[in-house]
């Protein structure tokens, strides 16, 4: 799944293979210029170069990140993020979803980014496990209530940023990640850069700043995963990149090489890059179209063994009480991610396999409902996960699983996961993303509104004011 | 002069050995809980504890920065920035240092930061090359003009801010720097967090929160250097503290060992890690004492070169037109941090060792005034720069150089420095301190205005109301 191909000469060039002499560095052969590459093709990019398969796909991006971030509105996590920001927040022109606070668009980016991720429900590139959409979004919708942009320029504007954020992904991934990066937050500020630098209608030199003001304010730690703090990591991706393109549009300058010169991104926060990433197909192949959406309520590495419990409940009509034993053969990196044994609050309850196939096998589903703290503490749900064992496999590829479930009366009953339900080869249909939606926004938008809501984000291309659609999805 | 001592069961603990493998590294030796310590010292810090020296020093550091950034202030750097922030700006709160505009306190925060590094002259902890203050005053400071503080707290948090930032820069360094991040803001956020905490009154686990949300908001890559975003990194450190420190206060949770954990800070961004160098003698050895302040208006590797330029030309009453060759043995980081042959403007000037040397010959200085446009394009300057040939030397320390002139009478004239002016061995004294603190406020301040500042700095443990003193230094 992973399409890395290392090229030594990109590696050399980002001064991996010699950090220290900077004279060796520069002496070596140097890589293409990625930041004006990338900003000469944002700049240039107009709505009829993108492909219908990828306009669409940006509609559902749209429809599952307002969903996500309507249902994530009411969290605690979202309510001390208010209350620390709220005081010294600017002219309320940008709206919070799922909710009446308005704030200026700087902290209405970051609060929204923030309610997009609470669930951990939102959008994945599949290759890099970036979610490209809160970001991006965030910091587009914000600003596009300040600055009046048609639902076409927005569009557009949001399927550059989301290029520019998988493609810079994908190009150090997983060098990237395996250092610690939160990649979404880490890519994601050239994300919103991009997007709203787009917006802003910024020169080719002033997305050059855009990106390269972006590239000085990574975001995102994976140490952070259980905590408020990953959600935060999304949000404040959302308001750095904005800030990049306000000041970019200003002409406050960076280096034309942030991304790939000596001492500069990828240097620092990769061992490895390989550039063509970045630089091949632009235009022609998308990263926006490989976007996914995802059925259950918590990281992606946990779906295929929650698909296969899913599964095995419904085929064999299966109770709690009839277990006695359950095996998840899996790649390692489900441990590494979602390896807690024993989650006390929801929000642990999404990294804690145990849990999650625990729930998958008891209600049939793993929506955010499954991950609330009375589940997660629920004797039966607790009782369950503890006879969950978890052998890692590196030649189990991290879309892949085996479930093995034996029960009281001697059967063994096994599932093997190709591909999960909301994979790129098995994405969720327009149908599915729609339930998922009503039931983020359930109690907290009116049904009514909730369905004209979805109308909107497919129609965007045709929407007059992109910023209406803030407004149509606060409570 | 650099004291590290690699640790290799902290190296192994912090993951640099085994990234991929999350199980393998969590089964090594754990860390420290630096976090934790870090923070339950912070907390419990009095003002009583802090040696004499330390809070002198604080008070010279606090001149220092309010010099720099009152001088800073008028640069175009800081008017695009204002440009671009201030439609967004929440209540007026807080004072820009040197004019008269007021933003909310997270964007006056930012923009003193940038202010006080426009000109490369603030002060410098020598072992990390960290400027403390930037991140830590502006933060602080603006802070103090929304909630009320005795300058005596005020003083407290700075230097505590200021431990925080340079402890973990030394457990880093120089790794974490050679990998391309300019330390300023990576670790400034830490110690704006850490000053903003102790003012907020933060319980440890807050404190902890502090710390983590700060961790995953690193600022800054030195391909910067050269660009208007080498001045953004210690302004968004400040902010980035500052915003923590908020969320903190609101209970807004972030992992508990954010800088130490798997996929932590340190791993992210270091190949190597000494945790003793944040826990040993905390309490007791003071890196706020060993803080140092900029005679010239540069990056301090050129300081030495610039002082035997000068000493030469005072001794023998050197005029331009004598000279025929100039070399200087250099540490490598010399011409790796300021190679730039032919600068073009007073911002490259201060990346050309080469001009440096020049003004350094000709004027017999290098404050802001020999860093102007005009005089790095002047054709005098222009004709000696060009004369400059570098011998980069490893032997040879980051302290040191050898500075050798050849003159058209046939004579040659050398200069070996051993510790330049400003260092810790020769340290500005408080009357250059202030020398330099009126030559920066020049044309900005009135003169009595500008006295009256160095006098509140000075007494900033009797100051009533710490904040007062942004307010005395608007124009």
């Amino acid at each position: 799944m992973n399409s890395i191909k290392p090229d030594r000469r990109a590696v050399l060039a980002a001064g991996v293979a010699a950090p220290v002499s900077g004279a060796a560095a520069q002496a070596q052969a140097s890589p293409p210029p990625v930041t004006r590459i990338l900003a000469h093709y944002i700049v240039n990019a107009r709505i009829a170069d993108m492909p219908t398969n990828v306009r669409r796909e940006g509609c559902r991006t749209l429809l599952n990140y307002v969903g996500v971030a309507v249902g994530g509105s009411r969290h605690e996590t979202v309510d001390h993020a208010i209350a620390a920001l709220a005081p010294f927040s600017g002219k309320a022109e940008a709206s919070l979803l799922g909710r009446r606070e308005r704030f200026d668009i700087l902290n209405a980016a970051l609060i929204n980014g923030i309610s997009s991720h609470i669930f951990d429900y939102d959008d994945t590139h599949l290759k890099t496990i970036i979610h490209p959409a809160g970001p991006v979004v965030s910091a587009a919708l914000a600003l596009a209530q300040h600055k009046h942009v048609t639902g076409e320029d927005f569009l557009l504007a949001m399927l550059l940023g989301i290029e520019a954020e998988c493609r810079i992904g994908n190009a150090v991934y997983p060098s990237h990640y395996d250092m610690g990066w939160h990649i979404t937050g880490s890519c994601g500020v050239f994300g919103s850069a991009a997007a709203c630098g787009k917006l802003l209608g910024l020169s080719e030199q002033q997305m050059v700043w855009a990106l390269g003001i972006a590239a000085s304010q990574p975001v995102g730690l994976k140490v952070q995963f259980g905590s408020m703090t990953k959600s935060f990591h999304p949000g404040r991706a959302a308001q750095n990149g904005l800030t990049a393109a306000l000041l970019a549009a200003q002409n406050y300058t960076s280096d034309d090489a942030a991304l790939e010169g000596k001492d500069g991104w990828a240097q620092a926060l990769s061992r490895a890059v390989n550039w063509r990433e970045v630089t091949d197909g632009l235009g022609t192949r998308f990263e926006a179209a490989l976007n996914t959406y995802k059925p259950f309520a918590c990281g992606i590495v946990a779906h295929p063994a929650i698909d296969a419990a899913i599964q095995l409940r419904n085929a064999y009509k299966l109770s709690a009480s009839d277990i006695t034993a359950i095996e998840l053969r899996a790649n390692p990196l489900v441990l590494s991610l979602t390896g807690k044994t024993e989650p006390t609050t929801g929000l642990e309850g999404k990294f804690s396999i145990y849990h999650c196939i625990a729930v998958g096998l008891i209600y049939g589903a793993a929506g955010e409902r499954q991950f609330q703290d009375a589940v997660v503490r629920d004797p039966t749900v607790v009782a369950l996960r503890r006879k969950v064992i978890v052998h890692p496999d590196p030649l189990v590829g991290t879309a892949q699983c085996d479930l093995v479930v034996r029960l009281k009366d001697g059967r063994t009953l096994s599932r093997h996961i190709e591909h999960a339900v909301g994979s790129l080869e098995k994405p969720m249909s327009d149908t599915e993303l729609e339930a998922k939606f009503l039931d983020l926004a359930d109690g907290i938008l009116p049904p009514a509104q909730a369905r004209a809501l979805i109308v909107k984000c497919r129609a965007i291309e045709q929407e007059p004011d992109a910023g209406s659609l803030a407004l149509a999805a606060v409570a």
